[in-house]
């Protein structure tokens, strides 16, 4: 076999095209199951639309805030994977190690949606959202610190950036786990903010017009 | 890093395909969820085919029409992504925005399956069909005047034609929540016939050959 | 705007992709919706494997048939859209009915696991499956009889040929639906044994190799 | 129809694209479902985290096994068809097989999670293992035994290796099964470990750089 076959096999067989694909595929499941949680309410003839709003409130809660931190995961995996030319065997595995806590954010939601202010369930939906960050992180730095995966290497500052980026909510996490036996709704009020406060951080200062954009190439 | 890296690295992480894996893979799942609804129901042996299938025409019609309006979604956007070369970061939370309301869909088809007569169940169902209404016209309005985004820019007046196509069924669906409370009957069959309606509509007038086809091509 | 641009705006709108990339979706959803039917038995301890076994057939049954239904439905589909190159309205919303009975053939599943004698379940089975086939034949008329979304125009007598493959289990499962109210096993033994008559039909009289191929290009 | 026709027609029949995305579809939802099966434990105020986790052990064992079979299984798949350029009749329905006890795997998680010392489960369980491991045996055989259907052709010594790889494990399931009778315990253990001492396996010698990488393309 000569070396050209060789660097081709080599291409085929760390193709990162798969892996994005059982990851979206992954992300969408766990995107819409999260619904199956809000249970259909009874509804008799007297109550009027506000009792039935206040009775699905809790899962709708839990509903939304883990839609948001599923959407901001698949971004982050998005965004990296936008540089990743190659895939080896550690980066898939952290791939899947990553998908793991994920796939079970389904249950954590259904957790808060039945016991909203049970400090246990509170410390297990946080546990899992700890588990998502730092699976992200050690995907996310493995994966940017091999330049043979990579379209282009980046710089270790960026690196570190993108750690502290995640590490951040983290660590609020971590808080409101440790006070989730003592102040529950606060835990919640934590978790239900995070996402929020994050989305509006990634929004700020982003440049959004291709390099060299004179608009008149529409 | 020189100016060709930059541009390739922004084409890279501006690429639309992972948004519309995730999309298709979203309504795909909500389309096969939505049957989840339909309980399987009694059947003592004295029982016939048509007490049966009259047991289980609520939860059918429910399936029936989000089905519909599942279907309609995402042929509307295909449609629109299909002129997109470029996704930046807010036309991809205005697309998981949009997902949002959709992934509410089969609680929502479950509500109306179980009381298709009771004002709150309507109410809740029709609120769901105007967000989803809502977030696609943002999200419709965002991408196509950003030229930067598109293939080829489009013209103001296609824009607002595609914004009253979409804003017509859902001052419907307004009125059908309305009138809810007095007549939940005329309610469901708004539901159940806007979809039907905008079909229709949506065939006519429509050229399917390609430009210069003269059929000597196959 | 140039004819250039127009043609390829024309393509862009009517490429196959995205329409396969949702049914995909979808069989793949549907063939793992199954085993959610099959219950978890009572295992009482002094049960052993026979009885549990014995418990759990008519489920197991019913997910067998219906999954290589199913199999079947997804190779049809993509030998059909191996020949499409292009999609317009009327094709894409066939491929939608199309799925209309296929996202119902898990309740139908589940239907048939629980009252597998019951003449009501199988009549209401019978009927998706016809309904697929049906679906299926019309999809398959409108799409091989309109030369500009092939790549190569297809023959007369292979689209009948191909219209005959599918309509005659068709007309089976029609009997199978009849009979269903005096001989309910033999309607069950019909459901079951058509799918693999039709796979070992698949089989025979298929070429593998590539045209030209000498088997010294590997 | 010209011999170019011909052999375009070929190839766009013989596409592995479709056949990878569905098996990416059911992989990435048999993932997701398998926590379905961890239900929400009753959590009275005076519980604490310790007693909440010991009542879903079970579940959080059996979702765990079974996300790192699936897991192992697809990598396995991954590999093997970044070798396959074609795909024919058999081999499409070799994997359709493959995903027959795949798709069965959410029940049986769900089997060992309720019943995590029964003998049945344990077995059932096992069956399903096995079948997992056979039927990618037989299709990993016959894709690598028909050169035209990869890109290169693979060496026999190649084959055999892969084989056992597999079959390795499916003997010590065999033994599993055998022993579950009397030994439940240890049977679920071997369930537990195999899988993990698989993956220690998986990533010993294991070079990761493209040939001839020289740390400059970067």
């Amino acid at each position: 076999m000569d070396e050209r076959r060789d660097r081709e096999a080599y291409e085929r067989t760390h193709e990162p095209a798969r892996v994005t694909a059982l990851t979206d595929g992954v992300f969408a499941i766990i995107l819409t199951l999260l619904v199956l949680e809000i249970h259909v309410p009874e509804l008799p003839s007297e109550k009027g639309l506000r009792q039935a709003l206040e009775e699905i409130r809790p899962s709708f809660v839990a509903f939304a805030i883990s839609f948001i931190v599923v959407a901001i995961s698949w971004i982050g995996h998005r965004e990296l994977f936008a540089h990743v030319r190659r895939t080896d065997r550690p980066l898939v595995w952290l791939n899947l190690l990553y998908m793991f806590p994920l796939c079970l954010l389904p249950f954590g939601a259904s957790l808060i949606a039945r016991f909203d202010t049970a400090t246990v369930a509170l410390q297990l939906y946080g546990f899992m959202l700890l588990a998502i960050a730092l699976t992200r992180v050690w995907m996310f730095w493995y994966g940017t610190g091999h330049p043979h995966l990579l379209y282009d290497s980046i710089e270790q500052r960026a690196r570190v950036l993108g750690v502290v980026f995640v590490a951040a909510p983290a660590a609020v996490y971590l808080v409101a786990i440790l006070i989730a036996d003592s102040s529950p709704a606060i835990s919640l009020w934590i978790y239900a903010l995070v996402p929020v406060v994050y989305l509006i951080g990634a929004f700020l200062g982003r440049r959004s017009l291709p390099p060299g954009w004179s608009g008149s190439e529409a």
